[in-house]
């Protein structure tokens, strides 16, 4: 919806640049902590007549908004039933956040109205400026930016519906919420307007407690990455969820994720424009050129930020990893009152790589005195229905019985635990009470956590959601969803761990890159340039002559390779600029004559020709290195021939990575078992390709902002032999 | 829950086959017809203190059953305040369903009391038979059968929950079902019993009715096959729903989903036991074994069985395919009002190859008509969020004007549109009545299926379910699984089409197999068969002396290659009995001796050896056809090396296949590219190439039931040359 959705500023990184020193400063956590927790606040344009007013009274009531309200209109003298003044300089003592519903050509004077009155918060809802206004929109909106920065006004918007601070009990917020507002640990951030209301009615309905919602509109001042900070630094939030068309600072936010995994506070995000579909979808409204998507996956992956489809598992996945209970391994066990859930239940474990491990025998001997005598003690559990029709008898506690057991398994980190819950009271609600107190108790005591979960993604009743609240319970909702959070919590585990064993990422690249070609290297400068980083290349000998390159051929040994060397010709095969397989003295001349005349056929800037011994056998790798426009330099490495020709089978990382980080990336190749020795080949030293790999990133990582490409195709690999056959250099100023 | 999981009836396979056509003869659709709408029901055991028997008359109160109940029970002179007689037999007249509660050691005798009263029907809930009953319960549900037959008793069961009839409003049912019961168009038969509860619950919440739901016990007489069969023919059901843990019957499972796929009714299937983690857990409940699942994929997809994964989805599918507006081409237009939601919907369409295509330009000036000025006349549309805050003005009936603009659009195959639902009825709610009022006119007059769907997979609240029953809308639970819906509609549809478009499959082989070898055949006896079946392959002469080879080379033209031709011998080359590239008499002369010598070292039963010339270049191809255990011939095709090698890039189809299937096998690999002409080969015939391959696998399925292997590897493709180079072909019992 435009209103918020069309969060553009189409060409505003200029200014951005300009003004974002004063801009953060009014956007820092300490700013947004006071801004996000107003105790009186004034509604700017309001009368009974609009129905956002309407929506911000009704969101204020259900929120407990206990503050003061003041109402300022122009014209009107009242506004739902309350006195009105006529400007916020008639307030008499400034509010703490003024909410402007003025249209926008009224916006500029309220807030020279506001900073006179001692105001230093406001939140915009009009549109009409970097959302879809045009040119003139655009200069409206960095004449808005400089307005607040001027005027030091800390601004949410414009084109922006609110926020929603459940903890704070206040929710200026534009759209309709479903009551009760449920306050807890799950902080969100919107780069949507209308999707607000769906997220919060999902997550009511799903036991999911907000901290703080915001829908961002333009990020005019405050962006979504000033919210973000905020979050991690905000005391009530534990889990940070995302819906992000754009990310506008992929430094920043980088930075930011890092922080967040540092502080074990992950963040879950849904980022659109995965296929160039969503790309324009996106672009439509927010007229940000969208990078590849490829390397927002793999620089999420390397920052520990979850990335989802869909809202669904979004809220499931966030209400999981704030409910405290947090698998920290892949070892489950399941406890269920259903065979076919416990079958639904392995598919989809595998799919996640979730292990189903056997119960140690203890936990089987135990389970075997509990079960009936039909049920079998394995893992995943059912303990049959029994417990559904038979809940006066002995079996009233079965399940909680079985839980008990499998709980306290050792071979087990954690347990995906099956609640069903009533639709509604039963004429004796203690049987339910009982039974949730009971499955309450057991995890207060349980070794390991315990993840519950419905069969299917329902809403809870009010008696199911009332039950669960009052013996402090979660549970995710359905397998389908459930065994994703699963799955998220514990690569998200991973990579938290594997963070913080390792040592910080190494300084960044100089500043400047001087004295570095604009264009193309020569093959010979570039084989320096590896020289120098310690990345091993096949032996080459430069020569000008056809005697030395016999003779060079003749030291090297037969057969060799002739390859033309200019700065100048990128494509040395596509002019005829290479001779394999050159097995005499004959052959080496001739195809000397040859390879230098079409190289100068083409340019004067011919440094010579480069002889190397032709290697066979082994496998052939493509490692590059080149620069997203919004993560900067990625690593791609991928397997040569039809892996990369046809499967596109590359391994993509943001720099820096290290060795370990270069293994794992062999490892996540279609073709891995090549390189593990399939097909009769050699298996391959992978620390030490990884090691060559890793220091050729980090080379052209060092060339700083001049770096374009730095290619390695092929790197050939034999055992524990590597070496760079053929390099290529690209460095100056992009176009 | 084992009561009704435990389907199992472990090594029944021998008697079934004795039995199974009495069997049948008790489950044919017409007595299933009057089994599953009984108008009078004793129950058997039925007792006050049991859970079973109090959910049963709960189940029959919220069917709304108005028929006549009876209560018998062999101590007790009430249940549930009536009064019970001592056995069926003194029942007085016969009811059309007799529910046994008894213990499992009394069944047998209430069987013979209900046939000694007249009646003709049971359910049977005990369990202790063929699930987890060892080989005693084998041997009881071996007597059951027997007894079944003997009476001729329609028999449901045992361990088995009943079922739930709401068109004909009834359901003797043993667990709960939260009212009011839905009835509707979809059928669903689950090989399980717990999960029968969440089926019903999601469906209610999702406004999806039912028309029969099964739980389908060990399925001793009554089969699900059977009951797929009476939905096929039952009026009321416009879907089926299947929840399987095993096929039994692959064989005639298959016919029936090609009938149901002939009359355009979808079958709709969570098969589990896609992981071998989810085979060992249906393998608990069933014992049966599982086959390769890939081909249990394959075989889904040929006979349009849509295959999904979660429960959720089921339903959702099931529920969109039975509301009546299904897509039927892949051209989607979308009306929202939320940009954020276009952004996810083109993410989400672009992964289930649904196309946004542009608005014609009438459309969209239609568009600029009724959309404000700030929002973009654009596919996926977003109306704005104006519509919810501007209801009272011009506006109120924007999402409705711009859902009938784009229902008009001719580029579209129709409209997913979003529809937002109140959690309770408003002040005035006749704003959100007239609203959907309103859409539901549009899509009565739209020219294209119209899928209206929420945002979120949320229940729908009482409010806003009464609001589409009364209109006669449904709506799809969130994009999420809305999209995957619209999804498998698409591609069910596709195949419907492409089935009524072809030939009726061919003839099935012959019954008998005589006179074919008990093992693999001679290479020469294996090319004799390519030959009778038209399939091409290299030149190759038989030759048993050095001369003679020398003699077939000169005529075949150098380099050839040499293969030791034995029956004995399948696997050539690890016995050095293959020599390739012989460019010359001599190389020849020896390779034979060589070749020979090696053959002889292992068997006395050489034939000779084959000379055949050497083919370099173009594409290799794996051509094999094996027996699956379930679904019988299984055609595999991959391109060599690496792909199958490395990669298992396979495409798997039961057969038979016709030219056009194996055209869609070829382009379903990843390595289609190179096929289409990569890396510089010569584009395959894919035509040409699948005539051949289509002839090979027609050619063995008519071996019968000798078939074990009939395999081109590899299968030779330059351009539009294609000759199998080797063959092997296994024949006999399979031990």
């Amino acid at each position: 919806m435009t209103q918020t959705d069309h969060v553009a500023v189409l060409d505003g990184g200029h200014d951005r640049e300009q003004h974002e020193g004063a801009r953060r400063l009014l956007a820092t956590p300490d700013r947004l902590r006071s801004f996000f927790a107003p105790r009186s606040i004034a509604l700017v344009g309001a009368s009974d007549g609009s129905g956002w007013a309407r929506f911000i009274m009704e969101s204020l009531a259900t929120a407990g908004f206990a503050g003061t309200l003041r109402f300022v209109h122009h014209a009107r003298p009242e506004a739902f039933g309350r006195p009105t003044v006529p400007s916020l300089r008639a307030l008499g003592e400034p509010v703490d956040l003024a909410f402007v519903l003025a249209p926008t050509h009224a916006v500029e004077g309220v807030l020279d109205d506001a900073a006179a009155a001692g105001i230093h918060n406001v939140v915009v809802l009009a549109s009409g400026y970097g959302d879809g206004g045009g040119e003139e929109g655009r200069e409206r909106e960095r004449r808005l930016v400089e307005r607040a920065v001027e005027l030091d006004l800390t601004l949410l918007g414009p084109n922006c519906l609110g926020f929603v601070n459940a903890v704070a009990a206040v929710a200026p917020f534009g759209l309709h919420i479903v009551p009760p507002l449920r306050r807890g640990p799950v902080g969100v951030v919107l780069q949507s307007g209308a999707l607000t209301s769906n997220v919060l009615a999902f997550a009511r309905a799903h036991g999911i407690g907000i901290s703080l919602l915001t829908s961002m509109g333009n990020e005019a001042v405050i962006t979504a990455a000033d919210v973000l900070e905020h979050l991690i630094t905000d005391e009530d939030t534990r889990v940070i969820g995302l819906f992000l068309e754009t990310i506008r600072d992929p430094q920043r936010f980088s930075a930011l994720a890092r922080r967040a995994l540092q502080v074990g506070k992950p963040i879950v995000a849904l980022k659109v424009g995965r296929s160039p579909a969503g790309q324009l979808a996106a672009l439509a409204h927010t007229g940000a050129v969208a990078g590849d998507d490829a390397v927002v996956a793999a620089a999420f992956r390397q920052l520990g930020v979850i990335r989802v489809g869909s809202l669904e598992e979004l809220l499931v996945t966030a209400g999981m990893l704030g409910s405290g209970q947090v698998p920290r391994g892949r070892r489950m066990g399941v406890v269920t009152a259903s065979g076919g859930a416990c079958d639904i239940i392995a598919d989809r474990s595998a799919d996640e790589g979730v292990e189903i491990v056997e119960f140690s025998e203890p936990t089987t001997a135990r389970l075997r005195e509990v079960l009936p005598s039909f049920a079998a003690a394995r893992n995943p559990l059912d303990v049959t229905g029994i417990i559904l029709a038979d809940r006066t008898s002995a079996n009233a506690n079965l399940g909680d019985a079985a839980l008990n057991a499998v709980a306290a398994d050792p071979n087990l980190d954690f347990v995906f635990n099956m609640v069903s819950l009533p639709a509604a009271a039963p004429p004796d609600p203690s049987v339910p009470e009982r039974r949730i107190a009971d499955v309450a108790a057991t995890i207060a005591c349980s070794p390991v956590p315990v993840v519950n979960f419905s069969a299917t993604c329902s809403d809870l009743s009010e008696f199911g959601g009332s039950l669960l609240d009052r013996h402090g319970l979660h549970v995710v909702g359905g397998i389908e969803f459930g065994l994703t959070a699963v799955g998220h919590a514990i690569r998200w585990n991973e990579v938290r761990q594997d963070r913080a064993a390792r040592p910080a990422p190494p300084s960044p690249p100089r500043a400047t890159s001087d004295g570095l070609p604009n264009g193309a290297w020569s093959e010979a400068r570039a084989r320096e340039l590896l020289r120098a980083a310690g990345v091993p290349a096949v032996p080459a000998e430069l020569v000008t002559e056809a005697d030395a390159a016999v003779a060079a051929a003749e030291r090297l040994g037969c057969p060799v390779v002739l390859k033309i060397c200019s700065a100048a010709i990128a494509h040395k095969s596509d002019i005829g600029g290479v001779a394999l397989g050159l097995g005499d003295p004959d052959a080496v001349r001739a195809a000397f004559v040859r390879v230098l005349a079409a190289g100068r056929a083409v340019t004067d800037d011919v440094e010579g020709v480069l002889v190397s011994p032709m290697r066979t056998g082994g496998t052939e790798l493509f490692v590059g290195v080149t620069v997203d426009p919004s993560f900067g330099p990625v690593l791609a490495v991928g397997l040569g021939g039809v892996f990369i020709e046809v499967l596109h089978d590359v391994s993509l990382r943001v720099l820096p990575v290290d060795q370990e980080e270069v293994v794992r990336m062999l490892g996540e190749l279609r073709g891995a078992p090549v390189l593990a020795g399939a097909r009769g080949v050699a298996p391959a030293d992978l620390p030490r390709v990884a090691e060559v790999v890793a220091r050729l990133a980090e080379c052209a990582r060092l060339l700083g902002p001049a770096l374009q490409t730095v290619e390695i195709n092929p790197l050939w690999v034999d055992g524990s032999r590597v070496e760079a056959l053929d390099v290529l250099v690209v460095t100056g100023c992009s176009s």
